[in-house]
């Protein structure tokens, strides 16, 4: 209800709670002649709602075979709900009767307001101000309402084919059309649904006050997510956060990743901050399932509702061929699962039950022998279930697709199967060779043996699988650190007073000067007004040194011949001075002196720079430098703040990582030491409070243990 | 027919036609406990084979309540097939029988052979010895035999769901138990087939022989392989060339890919081909299409069997749902397909029968109103028909998945859509949103409107279209080259004599001179005898120059201090002269002397090696040299010969391509002039022969158009 901004987050969920949990409900618009009607009128009654259903109709005519009421006021009793569907024109005068007659929650699903252009988003402007003024909770306009599958409530103005399967899947979609495609995918899979939503056009109550709710809803335990755009940003993580630590996974289509791109910005940093990267680190950063297809979706999210948490990512597989086997070893490789042999004594276990041509290896092809013996997998699962080796069983099997010829000896051998499924001494996962739907013969099936819930298929349960171990990862390591994720909260540690002009630029000793004072390891320097002074520096810093004309004045400091680089010897050094002091002079520097410093060779670049972005605050970006960042863009987001935990798997996650690891005759880095200097670097960042546009480190020169800032920029707003 | 090398590949095509189109078939082995014999006589009755099937039991018993023959011999005709499922030890002698019985093509279904170890594959040899030496083709042993969906003959040991539907998809399985997933997937998919062969052992019929059969028959428009193992490279190869002309495409899900893994060896591209990668570089000059799932597999299969060749890449799109338009272009962005902007003719249209509300851009979301006017997407589909921005259209819509609840009036709906489409006057592909099955509802809406086929889903489907245009690139290409693809067969040229010792390595200047000798531009170097020499040999170059140790039986050179880089002058270069000859006596060289070169910088290093692949021959290897080949094996293979433009294509494709392009500063390479100096490696590479291991150039430096190898390694087998 982040619209209003007013409410605590326990009352938002307890008004979103009531929203989703009418006892009655009035439709306003009530028509024989609107499909949305006839939809939600329907759904209604197939659905077998509960509670009493109002139609209201200006005419007080008899819609859908029932009498109606002229107007809200007529109603015999305040009802819960109001399912507004009149014209966009009087939307505001029929709220204001929804209002007066008591209703507390209304579903909007009129179109015509924010999203037709300004006039409409005046219209709604108007509608948001009267509902939070009369105390109204309104889900849309412009959205088809909701199916709260768990309560049988289906004020939803989409037909829906039947009843829905219920289960512990929460969707949340801000695309209208497409949920009837999730719900219908939802459905072959046999995925049960606590909840789905349409939200519209979220003028008043959003997708993460959903999700708020969903946390806390008991009948939920995954929250799947079709987002178009994240319009609270906070909310998102403060609610990430809070949905890991109660350990129900966040599944998310996120679309839209070609939209807005890279920014382009002073430092390189901000080439390397796109929009949908930073989606990508903000999901990472707070154990967010990111996915890539509605497919997907489905099938992570009905895998994660009834095997979240994984014990681990070591799999024993049982498979009725070779082919399969070979699919899934393939797909194991590309989802980061293991495989593991199994031990010396589950080897013989199953020596003694395979027939004599089959490997007995992981994965486990039992053979076209299940033919003669369909209990062989059962028995395979028998021999590997005690295994140490494996943290669970994939279990490869179809239901029936057609109505088996002997439906009764079908139902036995699928009993046997899914006791021995269900009585296993590990968590078994059953997924079935390819996505194709779990049919009505499936269902009855699965039902009658009261079998487990099937994977959708090798290529997508395998996705589903790798997504659902590393959540568990995240969220044992959660559990153990007794918090939620880390990343885009608020700044930490004690604010730093700069004193910078609007739209300013710290540039080299400026910005070294402030990184260095707050803990930052830059390449010493020293600021000298004579040649004799500057060979001196040189003397005792050590050759090569560089020297650099120092003039804040001018900008581009090497195109007027004011930096000179590789000098051996203090002569050198002298001349240099000279140099840049009179290159500084012509090129019409008032007062003209030089910075001495030491120049480094050898060793690894990186690149270390925060941006503030305007939706999500400062957004750290760490990279190999030179031709890595320019050419390969090879860094890795974190919002800050960030745990070290995260900066340390960010660098390993660089394609370029081996040149950390010492490849190509290079000293090994010391990645902890590299960690220490990012996480300062991204606390000074925070510190700088909120007027920082960007801060880069760059290049970072990483010589073994010795870390060290060879330049900086800062930016200011 | 491979296992003989003795049929010419017309005759091969011919027995093999003959194996698929029996008019009389004989189960030996039939008996009503055999769960096979009782699937395929089902199948061949249910299959309404229009042939007589006659069963063979030694105890001439009635079975399957028909009865049955004791032996072959007792046949009242020469039956075209016999189908052989007795037990592993009498299968000879039964084949020995079918061949007294005068028939000519068998399928053997019995396992025991190959496949379990050294007896098996004895058993094996003999069996194909005895069909040799009696003329009798055999499929298997160890397989199911085949489905002609074509033909309704259906000699195939797993129970079919039914009858298949007819279409123009070839599929060759090399794995028997998925077969049944993948029939069941293309039945949801209501995908055609022409022809499903379950390949076994391959002992006698390979893989690519049934491929060179179904790119002969006339049902079969799309191949479509499952494959473990390419038993025949060069048929394999050869057959891909006559499909990409005859215009079928060929779509593989290749498994095993994490088998094998790169070759070490002494060369740097021994590190960069790797089994797989070498199907990669197969499959891609050859226009094979490979995909990674059985969903992918059959999906991209059915698009092409109706939708190949496509004209091109820019596809307009008609939607009914905002979300899919963003799922879509997020997927066109993968899939390098273009949605182009309408030309303003079109979207005038466009604003005249889309809603006010609805944006009219491209893809189009025709906007929730289409449940106020389901023709809206007609309309849409017809304003867009004539738009010379785009090369064809896609129409996102689904079958029914239910019974619709007024059958004759989706019926109507479904017509006019289906009508549409058919004569829209660009070709038009039908997407659905998602893959859920086409069910029964859903055919029978299909066949009572004539409605095309469905694309299943936008996420499997938009893969489909990529692979679809890529592959009708290539075709186009094809046709207009006159020829196939190119790589992979013998060599050209003349040959290049060399009298090299087995097992032996040129290294340095033994390489370098016989490159050098056949067209290659090496840098130039001087064997040296004396430091005056060495002076006089810079002097020539000009400066700075190297220095080497010129002594054979030294291997690591630059380990004794035998290589001196950087020399700026004559006194230099003596003083190196004198120390390398030193180092390389003290390491105990008969009779050291020294090469000088001039010593490069700048520029860009490639890496450019072949290969030789035990199965596929010489494998071209060409990378961004250093950091890029050694940390990213940033690199692109083809197999040998290759024409230029699929080297340059494939150095465009390189992660590091921008560097070639003047990035940072360095002058843009002649990709041209690098073409012709990889094309000349390659040439030389073939042209050595079959006793050539490998060849490298290390690096091969690029600045600008000039090029030059600085170094080579040639290996010998």
């Amino acid at each position: 209800m982040t619209a209003t901004e007013t409410l605590t987050p326990s009352a938002t969920v307890e008004r979103v709670r009531q929203l989703f949990n009418p006892k009655s409900i009035a439709l306003i618009g009530a028509t024989d002649k609107s499909h949305w009607s006839l939809s939600i009128y329907k759904n209604l009654i197939d659905g077998e709602f509960p509670g009493k259903v109002y139609l209201v109709n200006p005419r007080g005519i008899v819609v859908h075979g029932q009498q109606s009421y002229a107007t809200v006021a007529d109603l015999p009793e305040v009802v819960d709900l109001a399912f507004v569907m009149v014209g966009t024109g009087v939307v505001i005068e029929v709220m204001e009767q929804v209002a007066d007659a008591g209703i507390r929650s209304a579903v909007v699903l009129t179109s015509g307001f924010g999203e037709v252009g300004e006039e409409g988003a005046a219209l709604e402007a108007r509608l948001v101000q009267l509902a939070e003024e009369r105390g109204i909770t309104v889900l849309g306009p412009n959205g088809n309402g909701y199916v709260n599958v768990a309560s049988e409530i289906t004020p939803y103005g989409l037909l829906l084919p039947g009843k829905l399967k219920k289960g512990s899947i929460g969707v949340v979609l801000q695309s209208g059309a497409l949920a009837s495609a999730v719900i219908q995918l939802a459905q072959t899979r046999n995925a049960g649904l606590s909840l789905l939503v349409s939200m519209g056009n979220e003028s008043m109550v959003s997708m993460t006050d959903v999700m708020r709710y969903l946390v806390e809803d008991e009948a939920t335990k995954v929250i799947t997510l079709f987002i178009e755009s994240i319009r609270h940003p906070e909310d998102f993580l403060e609610v990430s956060r809070m949905a890991l630590a109660a350990g129900k996974p966040i599944v998310a289509l996120k679309v839209g990743r070609s939209e807005g791109g890279a920014r382009v910005a002073k430092a390189h940093t901000g080439s390397l901050v796109g929009d949908d990267s930073i989606i990508d680190a903000v999901f990472r950063q707070n154990a967010v399932i990111r996915v890539d297809s509605l497919e997907d979706l489905i099938v992570t999210s009905e895998l994660l509702s009834h095997a979240a948490p994984l014990p681990g990512r070591r799999i024993g597989f049982v498979t009725p061929s070779g082919g399969a086997c070979e699919v899934i070893s393939d797909r194991a490789e590309d989802e980061g699962l293991l495989i593991p042999d199994f031990s010396a004594e589950t080897e013989a276990k199953l020596a003694e039950v395979l027939p004599d041509f089959a490997s007995g290896h992981n994965p486990i092809d039992v053979t076209g022998y299940i033919l003669i013996d369909p209990l062989l997998p059962i028995k395979a699962l028998d021999a590997i279930q005690d295994d140490p080796n494996i943290d669970e069983i994939v279990y490869v099997a179809d239901l029936p697709h057609e109505v088996p010829p002997d439906f009764d000896a079908a139902v036995a051998r699928y009993s046997l199967q899914g006791d021995a499924i269900k009585h296993a001494h590990k968590p078994v996962i059953v997924m079935s060779n390819t996505i194709t739907d779990i049919t009505p013969s499936g269902r009855a099936v699965a039902e009658a043996t009261d079998f487990p819930g099937v994977v959708g298929g090798i290529h997508h349960g395998m996705t589903a699988l790798g997504r659902a171990a590393e959540w568990s990862e995240r969220y044992r390591a959660a559990i153990a650190a007794g918090a939620g994720a880390t990343g885009g909260a608020g700044a930490t540690g004690t604010p730093i007073a700069v004193d910078a002009a609007p739209g300013e630029t710290f540039a080299e000793r400026k910005a070294a000067a402030l990184l260095a004072e707050n803990g930052v390891p830059m390449v010493p320097n020293a600021l000298v007004d004579s040649a004799e002074a500057a060979a001196e520096a040189a003397e005792r810093f050590g050759y090569p040194v560089v020297v650099k004309l120092a003039a804040d004045e001018i900008e581009h400091k090497s195109d007027i011949g004011g930096v000179r680089l590789g000098l051996a010897d203090a002569d050198a050094v002298r001349r240099a001075y000279d140099d840049v002091v009179a290159a500084g002079r012509g090129a019409g520097a008032a007062n003209p002196t030089a910075l001495v410093q030491p120049q480094r060779s050898g060793g690894v670049e990186l690149i270390v720079g925060a941006v503030r972005d305007p939706k999500w605050g400062l957004v750290l970006a760490v990279g190999l430098g030179g031709v890595w960042v320019e050419v390969l863009k090879d860094s890795t987001l974190h919002l800050l703040p960030v745990d070290r935990a995260q900066i340390k798997k960010g660098l390993e996650s660089l394609r370029g990582a081996k040149l950390l690891n010492g490849a190509r005759g290079t000293e090994a880095a010391d990645i902890d030491a590299i960690v220490d200097v990012v996480a300062g670097i991204a606390d000074v960042a925070l510190r700088l409070g909120d007027r920082l546009e960007s801060l880069e480190v760059n290049p970072l020169l990483v010589r073994g243990s010795e870390i060290e800032a060879l330049d900086a920029l800062i930016t200011w707003k």
